[in-house]
């Protein structure tokens, strides 16, 4: 199942995709929820076939947001080459690196993503998105997957010079507009074991960065285990499971992005998130 | 003026503390709106007097968090003499160190605050909350306090170890209800000149902190410049401007809070935001 959020006809809605196109929420018999947060709360797992259902074509609507955004938390260095490109040991260290990003910080697919004024070094991060699907607390790793609802493609977009600014990176990771998310999530049953798939960024259709989920150093079961004992998280709520190398201040030349890029992150098996840049 | 929010009567609502009691917003001529952002996105300057409306004793309601929260932002090692007590050089560096805290790790002045189970490093924090009233984005420190509405009380509670499993504090600062703010918000014009008053924080009575606020290092005016120029702050958002030396982590020995203790967070002014620990 793929629920997407959208603007069609100048109203925003959420719905599924198909491949025949979309299925607005309003025409799913018994679906009552009013926003994709409400929906995963609910469950989507009794929802009826989507089968003869109307659909509104992929290409008559904008993207948004595929999910209202509450809590997001992020995971730094969570791979070993990434590590080694920062500087450090490639090695799993005793704790996940935690951060966290406010709901403005993010775009939908086909929006831009805006580089500000205050810096040229503007860099993507292209990561795996976990959603949420229900409230997880103290969540044991044994256990985790099932507070799963599923995954989305996400650009960690980082303004490096406000990043380092200090030893905190909230600063640098919270630029209005800076980071993206999308182009919808995708059902755990529908993408199978995330561990086998594979994430790639590209910028103007170069790749930067490839890398094979399973690579991660804390895995997604491990990552909502430490976070869920700080913090509660809600359906909808999001963890990002951290960037592989190749980004663009690892780059000799700098590889950071300028106004008109265009980036990619996908991941097999969800989709491609797309941003071009703006200021 | 002072704004609280409460329980009173099975219902949460809010009102305005005055010496005679609580007028609750319904009581005030022309009032609309249905919370204390509403209130302060629409602006306070026109009210009404509030004399001569009915009041509720103050002994007769439970507080509840003065304002909905959505961001907050938090300054770290603000003051000279706590940036020496943690090991740093006590001048003021180039930059405001800036983490971030989820709505959902505050309680009310009034409510217990939470040690984690998983740690016995459980730490106060007391700062001055400020509360935005506009809408601020890329706002210069010249013109930075046009977009403060008052201040508040504030426990920063922190875990200590859960703070430094890495350099990203965000774990330790975000355990579930493991801070505090409150017992209401005072309106500038109520506080006059933020740098004359006095912080003071004490553990069953005893003073741990006590400093003056225009010892920080950063200015009010000065962390709204900079936390602006990343990230969009609406009316209700709270930026914490540091806590000053004394905290528990850095007495010999060490001065960690413990089931039953209880924290008083004071400013001059503006009131007593008071906590016991509980688990």
């Amino acid at each position: 199942m793929r629920i997407a959020r959208y603007r069609y006809q100048d109203a925003v809605s959420f719905g599924f995709v198909t491949a025949n196109g979309i299925v607005d929420h309003a025409e799913v018999p018994g679906l009552i929820a009013t926003t994709v947060r409400e929906l995963l709360a609910q469950g989507t797992d009794s929802l009826t076939s989507l089968e003869g259902l109307p659909t509104i074509p992929l290409s008559d609507v904008t993207l948004e947001v595929p999910v209202e955004l509450g809590k997001v938390l992020c995971a730094g260095v969570n791979f070993p080459l990434h590590r080694a490109e920062g500087g450090l040991s490639p090695d799993r260290p005793q704790w996940p690196v935690i951060f966290s990003r406010f709901p403005d910080s993010h775009v939908a697919s086909g929006e831009p993503i805006v580089k500000p004024t205050v810096s040229d070094l503007f860099d993507y991060e292209g990561e795996l998105a976990v959603v949420i699907g229900k409230r997880a607390h103290n969540v044991p790793k044994a256990e985790a997957l099932d507070y799963v609802w599923g995954y989305a493609a996400y650009n960690d977009g980082s303004v490096r010079d406000w990043q380092m600014h200090t030893p905190q990176w909230v600063p640098g990771k919270n630029f209005f507009r800076s980071g993206a998310i999308g182009p919808w999530i995708v059902s755990k049953d529908e993408t199978g074991d995330i561990n086998s798939r594979v994430l790639e960024t590209r910028v103007n259709g170069e790749v930067r960065q490839h890398v094979l989920l399973g690579e991660a150093l804390f895995s997604v079961e491990e990552l909502i285990e430490y976070v869920s004992t700080f913090t509660p998280l809600e359906p909808g709520d999001i963890i990002a499971a951290g960037t592989p190398s190749g980004v663009g201040a690892a780059m000799d030349p700098k590889g950071f992005v300028r106004v008109g890029d265009v980036v990619e992150v996908e991941v097999s098996g969800i989709g491609v998130l797309t941003n071009t840049v703006t200021e």
